[in-house]
């Protein structure tokens, strides 16, 4: 069962209290695929300059990730720099510099349509309405987005939350959202707006699902020396989606297998810059470590 | 088995966005002892003033929590002022009236000597050192501190903790304590300063405990209207105690259970001001929410 993403592609320079890199691989798209693809085929849909190196995702196309929905444009590829605190759960934003990224008008391959797991990576959500209108038979879709959208356009965001099955939100977003400083309220009051389920991310503490059959709270996998923060939630979406795709049915016991492996694959991402964890993360280092967390949460 | 708590008793005005109470039951040993002695018998050594309505705390007296340690001195009872924000993990101390517990100097009557299971409630370490020293069979000593000890007590507070059996702290304190950002490896180094096992709380993101055994990570019981926090981390502490007193043996197993119990009581405790819901909260209301929560986190 084939997934698409349709996301960002970036190259990011980013500063942690361990260390620095410029123009490492980044964007939704890539941190996405890289780890999705350990499940199944990816079919990613993105935006790259005339300046960017496709050999540097060669490892990608390895683990099947379809690039011919990859547009290659003159220009220079979207660029984002950050630089993280001691306390690496804050960050300063240093330059956002769109690019081609700032045209992107994401036109899905006909033999991506029939895509049936569906990332609709954060970007405008005017834009991911357009994608979902060109899917023939979406069996799953999973949306990110930001506190930009949340604000900016608010009307096209509640369409799309209605038509989607799974929100993915952090906690400073589910409270933009519902207007409820408390997110078990506020992920109450979205599930009333459509989706069949919502995810929030807490970064270091965790995620929590929450559908009709009530909450999973699952903490994160305990990483001693985070690198880079950087990618963490679109490689939770990867493990997510990825996970599910390998599901014949799709449920409530599924859907919390799919955050224990979204939070184990972004427990990879955080250990190291960019995608050099994940260049090198097999699908049994993912499994193993989901049995680890396993032991780590019985009682 | 007895659990012997040396702690504050207070008078709260508290405020938040759900209401306001003035001069409501408070302080660490109270909240302490509303929980643990759903468990076991309580001893509970503290000061309060005249003021202090002895008959207030009756529902304690019923619940086998024993007064003989609770001294009453001239003078006013320890006063408390603090103010939650729409946040409810940020609060402002508004005012601190030490009164008859800046003289605190505690006392262990003799039948509470042979208490098995203390807990060293926050108080000044070098008093907490004296607490230690009049008892005669400690089984298991549970310690909470401050961030106030741990920058101006270090010496007496280290010695403190090469002493006890287990180190409760939340997530500024072990940063501060240790000067490492990263929780884990603030835990994994406070281990090799004596006690057993290490307990971290994180408030709406739950707990972690670190023993040579590994970790285990509890999410926070979803509450969707939290009241008033105050007295949650002593209620964390009560539930914790309290169920490790009635294990015949204490192993990592029993840690883990111990700490589930310590996160369902604070979890009752957030649900009114004030000693408000534990003074009608039963042993089989806890254990229904332990299973509740057992539910939440397998997958």
């Amino acid at each position: 069962m084939s997934i698409l993403v349709v996301g960002s592609i970036a190259l990011d320079t980013v500063e942690t209290p361990h260390g620095k890199v410029k123009d490492a691989l980044g964007g939704s798209a890539l941190y996405f695929s890289a780890v999705a693809s350990l499940f199944n085929p990816v079919n990613m849909v993105g935006v790259v300059g005339a300046d960017f190196n496709l050999q540097s995702i060669d490892f990608l196309k390895k683990r099947s990730v379809n690039l011919d929905g990859l547009e290659q444009m003159g220009g220079e590829t979207f660029r984002w720099g950050g630089r993280y605190h001691e306390d690496i759960n804050l960050r300063d934003t240093l330059f956002t510099e769109l690019n081609v990224f700032q045209d992107f008008r994401p036109t899905i391959p006909e033999h991506y349509q029939n895509d049936a797991f569906i990332f609709l990576a954060n970007i405008d959500p005017e834009l991911q309405l357009e994608v979902l209108a060109q899917l023939k038979k979406p069996r799953l879709v999973v949306l990110d987005t930001m506190n930009f959208w949340i604000s900016g356009k608010p009307e096209a965001l509640n369409r799309l939350i209605s038509k989607i099955d799974v929100l993915i939100v952090n906690n400073e977003e589910i409270q933009q959202l519902t207007g409820k400083a408390n997110i078990f309220a506020g992920a109450e009051e979205l599930l009333q707006r459509g989706p069949q389920a919502i995810v929030i991310k807490k970064g270091e503490h965790g995620a929590v699902l929450n559908d009709p059959n009530g909450y999973f709270l699952a903490p994160a996998f305990p990483v001693s020396r985070v690198v880079d923060p950087t990618g963490a939630g679109d490689s939770f979406a990867g493990g997510f989606l990825g996970y599910l795709s390998t599901c014949p049915e799709i449920n409530h016991e599924q859907l919390r297998k799919a955050v224990v492996y979204g939070s184990v694959a972004a427990s990879f991402t955080v250990e190291d810059f960019s995608l050099n964890r994940l260049e090198r993360l097999s699908k049994s280092d993912i499994d193993e470590r989901v049995e680890n967390y396993r032991n780590m949460i019985c009682f």
